[in-house]
Parts: C-alpha cells; sequence; structure tokens
C-alpha cells in the first residue's frame, strides 16, 4: 500500500482485520508511526517497501495524491517491476497513460473504490469505508485477467462490489457523479454565502448537505478535477447550459419546472437503484475469450462481480 | 394552524408538546383522520376553523402551500380579521403583499421556520422540527409589537431560534441559502445522471448529498423558488457567472483554485458558525422606540432573539 491517507490506510486496516498479509508505506512519519501504533506493518522507506513487494511477489497498490503518482510509479518500476499493480486514483485514463510511459501496463489493472468523506488522513481512516461500496475494476480487451483476479480479489475482501468498467468509460463517468458535484457544491457554497454572516446562519438542510463536498480539502479536490480536465470541462458546460435555460425559463415564463422535474426524476431513479442489492455477474470466467467484454456487458446492466463460480441459478448446466 | 403539512403539522404537535393550546385545520380529510387519531384537535371547516379562532382571539398561523395562501387569506379576512396573523412561508414578500390585498397588515408578522425534509406531509412531522432551527420573525419599522412578541413567544416555544430580519431582506437570503441550493442540486442530479445507469449505480456520496433536496416534491420546490423570482433570478445569474468563469479558467489553465477555494471558504466559514450557539439579542423592549431597527441590527451581528428580560451581562444598571 503506497500511501496511508484515508483510501490507502482505510485499505491497509480493512485488509488487516480481513486476515490479509498487506503492508504499507508513506512519505511522513508521523502517518507511519500512528499506523504502527495501531499495530500495522507501516515503513517510510519507499524503495525498502518496494524491494519487499517484489520480493513476495505481492499486489502493489497506489494509494497516493494524484500530483505525485507518476514520481510514485518511477520508483515501482525501478524496484518492483515484475508486480501486479494497481491504484485508488479518481481518474483511470491520466494514470493507464503515466504507467505506460513506465513500462508498467502488462501487470497493470485500474481500480477506483467509490468511498470517502470529506475528510482525509489517516486519523479518517475507517476498514468499513468500502462495504457495500461501489469499487470500480478496469477491464479492458487486453487487461491481464491474473492481475484483474487479484484485484477484485482485494475489493471483495474489505466488502466493496466490484464493477468492471473500460477504462476510458470510467473518467466521464466519475466527472458526472462525483467531480461534477464538487463543482457545483463550490457554487452553491460560494452563492449562498453571499450576502454575508446572516444568510450563513440562516442555512440549514438545503444549505449544509448541498454543500458538504466543498469542505474537502482544496488541494485533493484540485487533484482529482484537474485530473480529469476534458470530461469535467464537457460536463461543465453542459451543467451552465441547463442553469442558463432553467434562468431564462424563469425569467421568461416564470417557472422552473424544467430543471425541477428533470433534477427530482435523476434523484428518484437513483433512490430506486440503491434500494436493490444489485445481482451478481453470472456466467464469466476470467481469462475466458471476450471475458472482459462480457464483464462490462453485464456491468452495464446493474451487475456487480461478486467473484468466481457464479452461474445462472436458471442455468440449465 | 391553517394547514398541517410538514411545517404545519410539526409545530401542531410541538405546540400540543409544549402544553400550548393550538387547532388546526386542513382540507384533506385523510390528513385531519391522523392528527385527529393522533390526540390533535383538527378539522376540516375553514370557515369553522376561523369563526373559533375569532372568538378565541387566537393567533392565525398560515402554513399552507404557497398557491393556495390566497385564497386562504381571503378566508381569514372574511371570518377572522381581528385575529393576530402569521405565516410560515418559504418567502415573505409575496405573502405581505397578498396580506395587504386582503386589507390584514395590521396585524401580521411574517414568519419563516428555515427547518424542512425533503419529505412532505403529515407522515413527515416532527415536534422536534424546530429545536435549534433558525425561525425568522419579519420585523419591520411598522410592525405591531405585542403580534411580533406572540410569533416570537410561539417560535420559542417549540425550540427555535428567533431571528428578527426586515421583510425586504428576507427572499434575498433565503434565495441565496435555500432555492438556490434546490436549482444547483437538481442540476446535479441531471448531470449526473446524464450517462445512464452505470454512473448512477457508482455514484456515491457527493451525488446523494449534492442532490437530495432534488428529491423534495416538485410542486413544493416550484411553489417556494417560483414565488422568489426575482431574487432566484439575480442568484441563478451569479451561479452561472462563477460556473462560466470555472470553465474557462479550467480550459485555459488547466485549474479550478478560485471556484473550489472559495467553495471551501464558504463552507469552512458556515461550519464554524453553527459550531458556536449563538449569543442573545441584550437591551430591547420589544415596542419601545426603535425597537424593530435595533432587533435587527443586533440579528445581523448573529445574535437571536431568546425572550423578553435579556439584558447585557455586563451592563452596570
Amino acid at each position: 500500500m503506497l500511501g496511508l491517507g484515508l483510501i490507502g490506510g482505510s485499505l491497509l486496516r480493512a485488509l488487516d482485520r480481513a486476515g490479509r498479509p498487506a503492508f504499507g508505506w508513506n512519505r511522513s512519519a508521523a502517518t507511519v508511526d500512528a499506523a504502527a501504533a495501531a499495530g500495522h506493518d507501516a515503513d517510510t522507506d519507499l524503495s525498502a517497501v518496494l524491494a519487499r513487494a517484489a520480493q513476495q511477489d505481492a499486489l502493489v497498490v497506489v494509494a497516493t495524491p494524484t500530483p505525485i503518482v507518476g514520481e510514485i510509479l518511477a520508483q515501482v518500476a525501478r524496484h518492483a517491476p515484475g508486480c501486479a499493480l494497481t491504484d485508488v486514483v479518481s481518474v483511470k485514463q491520466a494514470v493507464a497513460d503515466a504507467v505506460a510511459e513506465r513500462g508498467l501496463s502488462a501487470r497493470y489493472v485500474g481500480g477506483h473504490p467509490m468511498a470517502g468523506t470529506s475528510r482525509s488522513g489517516w486519523d479518517a481512516t475507517d476498514p468499513d469505508l468500502f462495504v457495500d461500496a461501489p469499487w470500480v475494476v478496469c477491464a479492458d480487451d487486453d487487461t491481464d485477467p491474473m492481475v484483474w483476479s487479484t484485484v477484485a480479489d482485494v475489493a471483495l475482501a474489505v466488502g466493496a462490489r466490484v464493477v468492471p468498467v473500460a477504462t476510458e468509460d470510467h473518467d466521464p463517468l466519475v466527472a458526472a457523479i462525483s467531480h461534477l458535484p464538487h463543482l457545483t457544491a463550490a457554487v452553491t457554497a460560494t452563492v449562498g454565502a453571499g450576502p454575508g454572516d446572516l444568510a450563513l446562519r440562516l442555512a440549514a438542510g438545503s444549505f449544509r448537505d448541498g454543500t458538504r463536498v466543498a469542505g474537502t480539502a482544496v488541494d485533493l479536490q484540485r487533484a482529482m478535477i484537474e485530473a480529469n480536465g476534458p470530461a469535467v470541462l464537457t460536463l461543465l458546460s453542459e451543467a451552465i447550459d441547463r442553469l442558463t435555460a432553467a434562468r431564462d425559463e424563469l425569467r421568461d415564463s416564470g417557472t422552473v419546472h424544467t430543471l425541477v422535474e428533470d433534477g427530482h426524476r435523476a434523484r428518484t431513479r437513483w433512490d430506486a437503484m440503491r434500494g436493490a442489492d444489485p445481482e451478481p455477474i453470472v456466467d464469466v470466467t476470467v481469462g475466458s475469450d471476450g471475458w472482459a467484454a462480457e464483464l462490462r456487458r453485464q456491468a452495464h446492466l446493474g451487475r456487480v462481480w461478486t467473484g468466481p463460480g457464479q452461474t445462472r441459478r436458471d442455468s440449465p448446466g
């Protein structure tokens, strides 16, 4: 585990609790000391940690902030180039490109657990962070099936729901459901605070929830949003267009019904989805012909990977 | 209590629990039956309820949806024109205008409890809804001090924090902290759902919180936003300008730091404010010369009305 912040630290704690052997690196001695004091195996010496990973043929998980991923990958290429490799960074194309630059693509499978809070750092870690959370494990046509299974197995071990997605589809999806919400929250907070302290004193539920993620550390927000620039740009333009249409409708016709109805429909659809337990992906053997495409197809039907051996209940075989 | 939805019904329940005599009207027999079954005094006959209010010199509280407020006020003018009158509607200028049209201004003091959930109707009522919630009680230079005290006393009886605000200041404040957040939530939900079901299946905390209020009943959202059209238009334009600036900055410089930093600062300021208990308004006797202006002045300093008799602790007298 390279990086012991909210995601990496939570993952180390969750794996330890699940009885899976795991050890971690963090640049900050304070973080490593806190992890060690809590009984975890952690070190500040990156090359030593990577040498140990290489010796044990461990899965290397890059869990550092986005801006230093390239630097970390260079060290992986130097000390543990043969290890299976994944990451938990919130964009996938930029990481895949950086991995390719260092010649590490063959053993790399990108990942992204869709879990988090507005807090960060070791103190915010929680071994339950991933329970029932979707965890994207990228499945492309050239993905190594052994590495894919190893990464999916880690996600399952900590209670997540594995969602196979093509690398190129990931970033636009995340721009829509995660990065744009950070920017709309920032606008809501900024405009809401505009009239001054009295406005903020009156602010209640709609402001509280609508601006929560604006309280996330600025560096973390910037890193993830700016790394996904092209996809975010497209969606920002869409958001601007819809707000402009709502303003024109309110000015010209005195109503905001289009936007309010569209928003209500989208939220209601989400409420309905999260109420239901997802169906498992069935009848796929990872590594068989066309396995990645079949995983992606079933994921689009709303199914999640729950491990090998799932077969259709009504299957004649 | 005219109207037994989320706000009116919660207020009836809270007043009954506080031992304050209260009775209510609702158009729907099902709601009245539910309220009566829970031990509350409720009726579907509006003219009878208003005649009783007139006989008892009760405070009349208009708690119906915005679109029928005018119709209700006409009945108040007919059956209980001498009663003290308030309302809990989320806009104040339009209600004050409607009150003036019916010749009821002299005994009217507008109110707005800043509490709510995305649910509505009697089933959503909660006698704790107002505990520690800000409750705007409009204080203008021509406000009747007796009625103001009566309305403030009701808000205090159910645990709210009374915030005196000029009628003309209320609507822009609420547009900023409540109505605009509904529209940004709707945009977040709509754009987030754009890529289809897979996006919604991956949506986690930032989508959940950022879109919560988009799930409020469409009619309720439209009624409150459309009744506050001019103030909402101004803030929608500001939100569009800020998002456009963020898009241009991302496109031209690869960063979103201005918007993210502004949003973080606003949210952090709100977090700091809500952590502290507000100071009480001191040294004001309601009805004395300039009382309303002094209440407003102290409210702008972050103080709340906690009842008569508060004097400065360090006062020499």
